[in-house]
C-alpha cells in the first residue's frame, strides 16, 4: 500500500464537525523547538480551503505563532468572516487544550483574467539541475524534508566568515521527496527560509517567527503546472532591532512566474 | 475650546464595555468609496492599544477589509486570544450592524535592547524643506489630510507619460495640519500610499485594499522624538496580475530610523 507523502500526513486534517478539524504535528516536519512554522501555517490553509462553504483560491493568509505547539494533536477552527461576491474572510485559530496556539486570517478570491504586469526581476540563476543539493541541517529536522540548492546565503555556521554578512538568500527548492505544488506546499515552502539572523551572524540565536503573511500571485493551475519542480526563493531582511527582524521573499516558478510574495516577523533574544 | 486633531476625531473610540467600542467616519478621512484605509486600521490599533489588558508595544498588525465601510457609525470589537511573558496575540473584528467589515489580528511585546542592525538602504533624497508640497488630490479627500512632498512616482493622470510606467513613488509624508507622531499615526500612514495602479497605468482604475499588514520597528519613544518631522516613505509592486497586484513599503524617520515595513494585497478591476 502506498504511503502518503510526509507533508500530506503533516497537513492531514480530521473533520470534528463544521468549521473544526483536529491534526497532528508529523516527526518530519519537526524544528529545534516545535513544528516547522510553514507546516502549522499549511495546516491553516489546510482547513479553510476543507471547509465546504470555501470559495475560491487563496490571496492572501497571514498566521501568528501565538505560542508554542507541542508535539501531538491539534485543534483547528476555521469560520468565514464574510463572503462576498469574489471574495470570501476567514478567521482561524488553532489550540491545543484550551491555549490558542495561532490567530491567523485568510482572504480568499475568484480571480478573472486582467491585464497583468510583474514588475520584480526574476533573479538570474542557473537551473536547479546543474547544481548539487546543499546537505540538510542535522539539528533543523524539517530541513530534511526538501531539497535545497543555494546559490547565495547559506548557513555557514560552522565556518563563520569574518566579519557581518548582508541577509540575502538566493536558492533552488522544493518538496524531499517531491511532491506537486499546491496551495498548501507553496504555503510551507514561503517559510523555508532559514532566519536571516542566523545567515547575517553566522551563529544560533533563539529565534521564533511571530507573524507570517503570504500573498499569492498564481493559481492553482498554474501551481500544477510547475509540479515537482524546483522554485527559485529569494529573501532578504529590512532591520534587525531589540528583539525583531523583519524579512521579505519572492518565491518564482521556474519559468519565471511569480508565484508567492511574503514576509514574517521574527523575534530574536540576543 | 481648541478642537482635536481630525486624525484623532477619526479614530476616537467610544467605550461600550469590556472590548467593545464605536467609532464614526469622519469626513477628513474619506475615499473616493468609504473612508480611507489608513484610518480604519489606526482604529483597529487604537482599540488594541486602549484596552485594559493590553501589554506592550505594536509588533505586527494585519487588517482585512472584508467588505465597504459605510459613511456612520461602526463597532470594534478586540480580544485578547493569547498573552506571554513578553508577547500578546489580538484578534479584532470591524462591524457595521451585523455585517463584519474588517478582520484582524495584532501582535504586541515588550521590547528589550539588543544588539541591532538595518540592512534596508535609508534612499537619497534632498530634504523635505526644500521641496515644495504636491497638491492633494480633488477627488480623494483624505489626500488633504497629508501633506505629501514627491521626488518619485507622484499620479500623473491629468498628463500621462507616453509608455508604462514603474509603479516606484519616494515622498516626504506627514500629517497636515501637522500632529506628533505615534503608533496610531504610522499606521495610517503605512496606507498613505496611492495604489501603484494608478502610478503604474496613470490612469484611475477601481481598486480596493484586500489586506494591509505593518511591521513595527520602533518603539513609542523613537516615534515621540520625531514629533511632526515628514517620513520619507518610498513603495513600489512587484507584480500586477488577474485582479491582484501587492505593495511593499519602508517610512523611515528623516534621520534614516527604519520606523516600519508594510505590505499590502490590493484588488483591481481591468
Amino acid at each position: 500500500m502506498n504511503q502518503p507523502h510526509p507533508f500530506d500526513a503533516a497537513i492531514h486534517l480530521e473533520p470534528q464537525g463544521e468549521g473544526h478539524w483536529r491534526g497532528h504535528t508529523h516527526e518530519a516536519y519537526g524544528n529545534m523547538v516545535g513544528p516547522f512554522g510553514g507546516a502549522t501555517a499549511a495546516c491553516v490553509l489546510a482547513a479553510v480551503l476543507a471547509h465546504p462553504a470555501r470559495q475560491g483560491e487563496p490571496i492572501a493568509l497571514t498566521v501568528n505563532f501565538a505560542g508554542p505547539v507541542a508535539p501531538g494533536p491539534f485543534d483547528v477552527e476555521a469560520t468565514a468572516a464574510r463572503t462576498n461576491r469574489s471574495t470570501q474572510h476567514w478567521s482561524v485559530q488553532m489550540r491545543q487544550g484550551t491555549d490558542v496556539v495561532v490567530t491567523a486570517t485568510a482572504v480568499l478570491a475568484t480571480r478573472r483574467e486582467t491585464w497583468s504586469a510583474v514588475e520584480a526581476g526574476f533573479p538570474q540563476a542557473p537551473p536547479a539541475e546543474t547544481l548539487a543539493r546543499t546537505p540538510p541541517l542535522e539539528r533543523v529536522r524539517w530541513s530534511s524534508a526538501y531539497d535545497m540548492r543555494f546559490m547565495q546565503g547559506p548557513l555557514k555556521i560552522d565556518t563563520p566568515p569574518a566579519g557581518e554578512q548582508d541577509s540575502v538568500s538566493l536558492l533552488w527548492v522544493r518538496d524531499e521527496p517531491p511532491r506537486a505544488l499546491d496551495f498548501c506546499s507553496l504555503t510551507a515552502l514561503c517559510d523555508v527560509f532559514f532566519p536571516r539572523i542566523f545567515v547575517k551572524r553566522a551563529s544560533w540565536v533563539p529565534i521564533g517567527t511571530v507573524s507570517l503573511t503570504v500573498y499569492f500571485h498564481a493559481d492553482a493551475v498554474t501551481l500544477a503546472a510547475i509540479g515537482t519542480h524546483h522554485l527559485l526563493a529569494h529573501a532578504r531582511a529590512h532591520q534587525f532591532r531589540n528583539g525583531y527582524f523583519d524579512q521579505s521573499a519572492e518565491l518564482w516558478g521556474p519559468g519565471g512566474e511569480l508565484l508567492a510574495t511574503t514576509h514574517q516577523i521574527v523575534y530574536y533574544k540576543q
